[in-house]
């Protein structure tokens, strides 16, 4: 068994420099000062190129083949299956796609930013096109004559494809579509009013994330321009935002990166720094941090406590009674901007950004009809105009990125977490009782013993499927959704 | 010119994981949550195996041969100076060896910390012992015939030896011993008194910062346990540490490492990421920190200024006047401490620790025998018992990490710092005017035409030759502190 402990012994060194990737990251966000961008460009690029090589070295393929032999016990052939796919992933790219992918992307982000400044999808569309083109050829090579956007997706959500994906939004979009128009007819609840100070704000968000669970001595919590959540292992760090009108934003913002935290922090700690000790995908993550954002701290029960603990921190908050708080909390607004959606208008966003990503990719459908094509969609399932590309198109940065293939996950996940939180429920039938304690030991408990703690043992759809008992549909999500909006909108 | 373009290319990476290394030390020592030690032990142990191998990477040697025969600017002659000595050094010590190092004072840190809480060196000593013997063998290994000694010190001070440093060192204990005894049978000036709370320490310490003219945009400030700077090129970031009753403690720390902050802010942009990118050795950075600290910050005309300071930020702080605040700045007392010691006393430590340090590399002293030699000889030098280790031999962490040779450049750099403020002193004649009105810039910038900007493209004894016009000697600094001490003491 000396390759398999050669591997492990060579995946271990890899999987640390992949957390001190992420910490530089984090660090970017957080602590950097401003004058140092260009140095960590830098550096951002020679550890990139230390992880690749890692990743491409062809001593992997022969323990792989010396290993894959062996008779392996269930951890250690998960370890392996990962391994191979990461090794077969990085090996069909070529050197000189990846580097032109990451010298196009990063001066991307920069054309982006600026076009969505000024409104114009036109000077950025050349730029678009030649990340499109990139993507194009690298999902070529990573397919090896399958589906080239299956490939492309394949790098978040192992083992989806858009054929089932497409299934999933053909279930949904129409009865979203149809609640969105009844929910929007009826007057919208009123929101929060009162003083939101930034620190008073960042104590409360503690609160929330120990409320949730978060360990404090393997995290901590820092501000940032976007919330995010980083690190694997008992180094996982989130961030946040405060806004002095909306303090909803920083607490369910908090409440998410927290879902997310919790996964890594869960992983069975002997899969610490190897490719099972982290989340298994991006939907898996995605399932994590919405259920504990919407399922339970959107609930009628959580957010009963929530107002209490609220009127305690920051005296008259605008509304009356826990009925009022919970209707503010789970308000409906014509918008057009995806991050800011609520749970019944979020999986449009999405399925809207995946039809017009997947005709990208095939070349269906040219950038330079991007917007027009945006807009079109928007107005079928939203009944509204979009009066410029920052509130269209241009909203998100992840096409500037190269991130195709991404956005699918995000519905995946909330589609996962519908159903965990029927199985959830059925296994805890008291769950209300104690988050209206403010406690939601017996649900992360529940999560970390039926998802979380396996890191990567299992495949994405499985380890959802061994959860709940049953493989994975949209429709508790959506019978959830239907369910809430109408009682709160009185339909 | 192919060598040479493709040895400072692999070179620029190399000097990226660096900083990346160090930015995680700095992370472990002021953000990292407690739970994370274990993992970053293992992140740094694998950034640190990147770094090895790539710094004795057999290619290096070929680039170098071919490079060396061109003809070379000064500039590129400097670099490849710096790669060879590098690539030599880390080509002569055994991997086995390098590895054992690292793993033994990993592990003797802790036993250090352990002995020195219970004042306990005997269990420290075989520990201490190993580490010896093991920078032995390193020493032999690196001096190639030479001194071993003198090996070790190459690290820190390269082109020092012991033999130098031992006249240097004998020029300077009888007049500071002498002078020792005669301030301390002064009475002891008034210390401070008043309310010195850690939001407002922290706020004198970023002012204080400001004016010798650390630059925010480039670095940041935090609270940490231990002061120290960490960085170059434009991410240099520094820590402080607040007192309740010793404000002094907190402030006096910053400009000493904002001294050392500038001095790696000040190279020449050009040298970023590369070996004449960081400050040339330990001794002539802590020159810059030296003279920031005392010939600048001990100042009579800028104690004047702060007197004033902070009296605005802290009321009554319980010292009369300007002259008062002077002499509670340069306070002598008795004291065990190193780093809490005075000018005067400072250099007293010092040479205590180069002499034992030499012994027990030459295995003149045998580690058993450490505590009473330290005894005997601070007996001797400062003219009373030391009660316990931890404040004797166990106070320092140096000799645990297997530092040895580390000491001498401590007062080097203050030899270092009397020199240069001598020449500063003749070339900015009206220097004290602007030190009085808070005006560090007519030093500061002297300080980086003459020394900082060069960064490591001359020897560290060549670059202060140079701005001073003279090779440096002990005797500036000595006049510099007799004169002081006199006058405030009134001898």
């Amino acid at each position: 068994m000396t390759a398999l402990t050669d591997l492990f012994t060579y995946q271990k060194d890899t999987e640390a420099l992949g957390q001190i990737a992420g910490r530089l990251g984090w660090d970017q966000e957080t602590m950097m000062p401003r004058g140092a961008a260009d140095q960590r460009g830098e550096e951002m690029a020679a550890i990139e190129s230390v992880l690749h090589a890692r990743r491409t070295d062809p001593r992997i393929g022969d323990w792989l083949a010396a290993a894959e032999g062996e008779s392996l016990s269930e951890v250690d052939a998960a370890q392996l299956r990962h391994i191979r796919r990461s090794f077969e992933r990085a090996s069909r790219v070529p050197a000189d796609l990846a580097s032109e992918l990451a010298r196009v992307t990063s001066v991307a982000q920069g054309h982006w930013a600026e076009a969505r400044g000024k409104d114009d999808f036109a000077s950025f569309a050349p730029v678009l096109a030649r990340v499109v083109a990139l993507r194009q050829q690298e999902g070529q090579a990573l397919a090896n004559g399958g589906d080239t956007y299956d490939a492309l997706l394949e790098d978040y959500e192992p083992g989806a494809t858009a054929v089932q994906l497409e299934a999933m939004f053909a279930e949904m979009r129409p009865r979203l579509v149809e609640l969105r128009g009844k929910v929007l007819e009826k007057p919208a609840p009123a929101g929060l009013s009162g003083t939101f100070g930034e620190a008073e704000q960042m104590a409360f968000t503690a609160k929330l994330a120990l409320a949730f669970g978060y360990d404090l001595s393997r995290g901590r919590i820092d501000m940032a321009v976007h919330p995010f959540s980083s690190g694997s292992g008992s180094d996982v760090r989130i961030t946040t935002r405060t806004s002095a009108t909306d303090p909803f934003n920083c607490f369910y913002s908090t409440i998410h990166e927290v879902g997310h935290a919790c996964y890594e922090q869960n992983i069975d700690a002997g899969y610490a720094l190897t490719p099972l000790g982290g989340g298994v995908s991006m939907g898996v993550h995605e399932s994590q941090s919405r259920i504990y954002e919407n399922q339970l701290g959107r609930s009628r029960a959580f957010t009963g406590w929530m107002f209490e603990e609220m009127k305690t921190a920051f005296g008259d908050i605008g509304v009356a009674d826990a009925d009022a708080f919970y209707a503010a909390v789970n308000r409906v607004q014509k918008d057009f901007i995806r991050t800011e959606s609520d749970e019944l208008q979020y999986n449009l966003h999405i399925m809207l950004r995946f039809d017009l990503e997947r005709a990208l990719i095939s070349g269906d459908l040219p950038v330079a009809d991007l917007e027009s094509a945006w807009n079109t969609r928007f107005k079928a399932d939203f009944g509204y105009d979009v009066p410029k590309a920052s509130l269209g198109c241009l909203q998100d940065v992840h096409w500037s990125l190269g991130l195709f293939g991404y956005f699918a996950t995000y519905s995946l996940g909330n589609v996962y977490a519908g159903c965990l939180s029927n199985a959830l429920r059925a296994d805890v039938p008291d769950l209300d009782t104690a988050l209206a304690a403010g406690n939601t030991a017996p649900a992360t408990t529940w999560l970390r013993d039926k998802v979380q703690r396996h890191g990567g043992l299992y495949e994405p759809r499985e380890v959802i499927t061994q959860a709940c008992g049953a493989a994975p549909t949209a429709a508790p999500l959506l019978d959830y959704i239907e369910a809430k909006f109408s009682e709160i909108y009185g339909l």
